[in-house]
């Protein structure tokens, strides 16, 4: 069976775009990965978004994006799972290329969450959480997340402070990346002082909501050798999911769906934890970012921490993450952050992350969460020698 | 390369159900289905669903509806298209299931309208049609009918009445229906007389909006006849796109992506319109079930209501439609309303449409609009001798 292999990357820069509407967002995405991939039409259009409905009174946006980046009559659909939205867009596109029925798909991941017209912004982020059992009663992701993390520094015996290390590392990474939110350094001994956001969850423990677009074409990856000179192969790609709410698992500090999509994505790629040369995971808190290390099976259970405070996430460690800056420096524009994380990983290994470049990446990991982790898609990407 | 075939079905009735939530309605019918294809567990679901974000504050419905229906951890993720949303998804499952890296995949539609505590139903309604062009004027989806069904009027001289025989077809034969929301039969004479919605659509030209669920079960052919005394084929699938607004459509009373998707979804399957037993389409208004017989080649340009006044559209006629109510008796149950036209379909083929039945029908046709025709998904399903 052939792979899917991606030809064309693209992304707007991550922050407040007030006089940005959606469409354009999504186009100023797109346009750059057809410049990249040199392509200017393609079969089909694989959405990922989570909140134009709710945000912007505007479902039904792979119909209005397909007619506004030029592609009127395509097959366009929207794909959600929450801020998993974006890899499970390339999900889609990756069974759609695999099917034959589909020769090259677009991909774009799109949110925008400023100048909004519709429900507040904390209520259309609560609908990623169960509403009838967590939203309800009043529960935020961040909330959520907080639960999460008074469990991990009473079950493991550490502090807040240990968690630092995850949001140096982003903001260290980030100041190399134009397209971020923030390039910023952060202190060490400035994270247990920040504000407040749900305790023991600060300010630092948190990535910024934002507007961005990020967009990548797949095709075969016959067809890929023949258009591109760098095609990135998706050598793995799976989805698993578990509960919404955090309350229903028998484990609350087990990201049961991010091991299980990480376990399927490497057996498809054939490749081990050792091959990995970056790990683009889901810090959307500092509780996920050490979580989402031990289901992979990066560090032991409760462990996950101590290679934050060890170095080992960083550029020149075993396991980098958040090479540009992660969701914490970068921002978490929910729906698109999937697609910036393989946007990001193909930059790596295509020689073209600039200073924010892990030497001789070969094989990436990227994995998206949704909510408190009730979905994990989990891709591996490869470039050949 | 294999079929994806049909193994199961189900489907809750649809109505107001103003004490059942969103997961409960998805999981009957899904417990339906899994009962008729006599299987437990899926490897995936694809939830087609537009307004559950906006209605019920409840986003990541994939994860949601996969743990609540016993298969924690499987793959599932939400596919919209406003009200193609259920068409969308059976196309995903389809495209996933060609593409051999899921074997068996679960298809539910399902939309909550009643007992919302979110949007406004208009406002939530209007985010189908383009929110920066369309809906921010006031449009809705009947004033966008309206606009399209007054301008038929205009170019081939027909009056308001000429359209009763495809409100007359469907609740004729959605008083077979117990399933559907209305049993009642219409009279031709009443119809010109019915309340206005937006001048010339009239209560009787609207399909009513409810709540309701639908889901189907798709696996390779190879297997469904292992499986299953009678898997339907899915013989062709095909989803295109035209704009969202219908001002930026050069012919308004062309539905482009709805020949394209035909056109596309004949091919695939191999079959010419003379092979089509039934026709399942989108007659949330008459105006589009006339444009749909037209885009479709069943009738020539301003003809379509031609095969309703001549009782082609019957049971017994060249081209049965709506033939368990159709979306005007049936009830438009939003997203989950193509997964309806499928399960009603394969009931035909099958020989278990009760007093619904076309007599041997062999190949139907079910197709699924979004909006005023922005997206359209096609399928041919086809039962073997």
């Amino acid at each position: 069976m052939t792979f899917a292999s991606i030809i064309g990357i693209g992304q707007t820069d991550v922050r407040e775009h007030w006089q940005t509407s959606i469409r354009h967002l999504a186009w100023y995405a797109i346009e750059a990965a057809l410049d990249d991939a040199q392509v200017s039409k393609v079969d089909a259009l694989y959405v990922g978004n989570m909140l134009a409905g709710q945000f912007s009174r505007q479902n039904h946006l792979g119909a209005l994006i397909a007619d506004f980046a030029g592609m009127r009559g395509i097959e366009a659909v929207t794909v959600e799972a929450a801020d998993a939205s974006g890899g499970a867009a390339l999900r889609q596109a990756v069974l759609a290329v695999k099917s034959g029925l589909v020769q090259t798909a677009l991909v774009v991941g799109v949110e925008k969450m400023t100048d909004q017209t519709g429900a507040p912004v904390t209520a259309g982020l609560a609908s990623m959480l169960d509403a009838d059992h967590e939203a309800m009663h009043g529960a935020t992701p961040a909330a959520i997340a907080a639960l999460m993390m008074r469990r991990y520094l009473h079950e493991y015996g550490v502090t807040v402070a240990d968690f630092a290390g995850f949001s140096v590392n982003a903001h260290a990474n980030g100041v190399d990346n134009p397209m971020g939110m923030f390039q910023n350094r952060l202190k060490a001994e400035r994270f247990a002082d920040a504000p407040p956001v749900a305790t023991p969850v600060s300010l630092f423990d948190a990535a910024p909501y934002a507007d961005g677009a990020a967009a990548v074409i797949v095709t075969d990856h016959e067809r890929a050798l023949d258009m591109a000179p760098q095609p990135v192969r998706v050598a793995g790609s799976a989805l698993a999911t578990d509960t919404l709410a955090l309350h229903d698992r028998r484990d609350p500090l087990w990201l049961r769906a991010a091991a299980l999509s990480a376990q399927a994505a490497l057996a498809q790629a054939a490749v081990s934890l050792a091959d990995i040369d970056l790990f683009e995971l889901h810090d959307s808190f500092t509780i996920l970012a050490a979580l989402s290390l031990e289901a992979a099976g990066f560090a032991e259970r409760g462990q996950g921490w101590q290679l934050a405070r060890d170095g080992e996430i960083g550029r020149n460690g075993r396991v980098p993450i958040s090479t540009f800056g992660g969701l914490k420096a970068r921002g978490n524009p929910i729906g698109a952050t999937g697609v910036y994380q393989i946007v990001e990983v193909a930059r790596q290994l295509r020689g073209q992350a600039g200073a924010c470049q892990i030497p001789s990446a070969r094989v990436g990991m990227a994995q998206n969460l949704g909510g408190s982790g009730g979905t994990a898609v989990t891709h591996i990407l490869a470039i050949d020698e």
